[in-house]
């Protein structure tokens, strides 16, 4: 049926359609003091959301491009740095951190799995000469659904006192509690198709005061993606190059709808969402790929064992009108992936979950259809 | 009036209704066929915009970005190059090649004037031993209105034999005759926020097999920039990275909205707005800021002499709704620039000019407030 879409993968996410609406205003200049006026409240209500006292930075990129400026802003080649991957982003980030001549240390665990931070803890207690000058952590690993414990890392990596913890944070912010400054986060970059309820296009980067003075003896070229000059421009409401102008129009009001919501209210929803997808995954007899303490908030990965992943995302697509992400590089055809992040409701978790019964039915899987939405209408009470 | 904005600046230039529409759509997986399928009609659309048989490649990033990234994807530190500089633009790209280790020689001219090509004639036929890697040109030079002679300085690119040409086409792609593959530009980068009728958010890159040659040992480190991974996407109607979704939907309307003009329609389009502005302005007794023999085709700029320049912005501001562009840099408050590319039409410039006339006539200018209208009227015919 045409124009009946539910977007239900882990980004871009569903958007709003009072925040698509704006942004469908006529752009007006970005030199304008009517645009300075909502580059003020962005950036007020960024920080709100990111609770950092510190100008959130916005870009022009997608969440990789944030993620990139966020490492070579404050690193040197040659510098040893420590990255955490089990999946397809943290591999990402030690890809970017070998292509700009970083010497890469890789804390790896299987797709799946959440990171060991012990290893992280042995790693830094073991530096006794301070040459690990960043820990590079994914928060929520987008490609399995799995959360990293980046409270416990982060608190080894203050323990170290000299490196950095930059950290992606593109499908946790907005999702799950990341308080920058109370855990004295250095680097967090984030994305706009994802938590913020927002279309693609625009990047985020906090950066801390101990970042900032890394900047200075940081060597790695840059210019587009030279941090610096977007802070100063920040201070002044303003940026140093042409804005996405219309996709600011529709942050600003994401950002209204945010805070109407409330931070705990949000956090609270994605936690109810993410609990009531597994608890309803589990009844359908499907399998969960990451481990029940570390559960993204963001997506939940399923292995479908008996039936074809591919079948159930094709038919849920088909009949339904209903997209769900597939699994990526190795993990392709083997797991399909369930997005909660952002503009969702619990009424689309139980929308889901009622499609995916029928569907296993229709794939001739020996389940009672509604099973899902029995165990999932428990959880949200 | 509120809601009553006409957008007269350089970029961001005027957005069609139905492409702000189209703006609006809620957004699909950008892994999804259906995306792809978007993906192919806007690349073969930005082809014959581009009158190339390459890839065009699109990257979510300002005008900047693309231009950076048709940089250093090319050279190594230490390569030597010539930025030919006559504005704010011009002066960008000699910083970025400097930010990333080039030798940088800088063929300028004052702000106003078009480059002299005779100077890169001299530059390139001395160089015997071939060191110079690049000449990088701004095409249309939007901070003062200037369009320089690509065609003849690109005769001496391609006399010297080994040089590339790269050219910042941010103001004159979509506006006048930019041939890419007739000419063999190498690499020539652009942004959405100008001829082609869409918001800010996606900049764009054309690559000669000659330039891609230059790729496979250009040693500056990059990843989000990485043109081969753009390249390699586009030939599979993808992209490396989440691009900015509803942007796109907004350059498939655009690009059908252009090919239905037809380019020639366009280019006579943006011609004869040029026309009819700079006899305007002439007939209100304002000096032009660029000579005729080097107007660009994307903004006009007037020096206003016995008015202040901020003055009759503020006014055409407060009393007609009209925002027009200041000067940059050292020509704050010097000149005012009227943008007449992208969305704009005959009437648009007859709109600026009768409000101008009566602006002038509210500053106490003894002026026919008329006179431009009727100027202009004479060349639209």
């Amino acid at each position: 049926m045409e124009d009946k879409h539910l977007l239900m993968i882990p980004g871009p996410t569903p958007v709003p359609p009072k925040v698509l609406s704006a942004t469908a205003k006529p752009p007006i200049g970005h030199r304008s003091g009517d645009f300075s006026k909502i580059l003020a409240e962005v950036t007020e209500n960024l920080n709100w959301l990111h609770q950092t006292k510190s100008n959130v930075l916005m870009l022009t990129v997608s969440g990789t491009g944030a993620m990139e400026a966020g490492i070579i802003n404050f690193l040197s080649p040659g510098d040893r740095v420590l990255v955490g991957s089990n999946g397809k982003f943290g591999d990402r980030w030690a890809q970017i951190s070998k292509a700009f001549g970083l010497d890469v240390d890789v804390i790896s665990a299987d797709w799946g799995k959440p990171l060991d931070t012990e290893e992280f803890r042995q790693e830094l207690e073991g530096d006794k000469e301070k040459k690990i000058k960043a820990v590079i952590v994914t928060h929520s690993e987008t490609s399995t659904g799995v959360l990293n414990d980046l409270e416990t890392i982060n608190k080894y990596v203050k323990n170290h006192g000299e490196s950095l913890i930059i950290v992606d944070a593109v499908t946790s912010l907005g999702a799950l509690n990341v308080p920058v400054d109370e855990w004295e986060l250095d680097v967090v970059a984030s994305g706009s198709q994802k938590g913020y309820m927002i279309p693609p296009g625009l990047g985020f980067v906090t950066v801390s005061d101990k970042a900032w003075k890394a900047y200075e003896n940081a060597k790695i070229p840059k210019f587009y993606f030279d941090l610096k000059k977007y802070d100063k421009a920040a201070s002044k409401n303003s940026t140093p190059f042409t804005p996405p102008i219309n996709l600011i129009y529709g942050l600003q009001t994401a950002l209204q709808m945010m805070k109407n919501e409330g931070l705990e209210n949000i956090f609270a929803r994605h936690q109810r969402l993410t609990q009531a997808t597994r608890a309803g995954i589990k009844a359908l007899g499907l399998s969960l790929f990451a481990p029940d303490e570390a559960a993204s908030t963001a997506a939940t990965s399923v292995i479908p064992a008996s039936v074809e992943a591919d079948a159930i995302r094709s038919t849920m697509n088909k009949r339904f009108n209903i997209a769900l992400a597939g699994g990526q590089d190795h993990m392709k055809g083997k797991i399909f992936r369930i997005g909660h992040l952002g503009f969702v409701s619990d009424r689309d978790i139980l929308t889901v979950l009622s499609c995916l019964g029928a569907t296993l039915q229709e794939l001739g899987k020996d389940v009672d259809p509604g099973a899902g939405v029995a165990a999932a209408a428990k959880v949200l009470g």
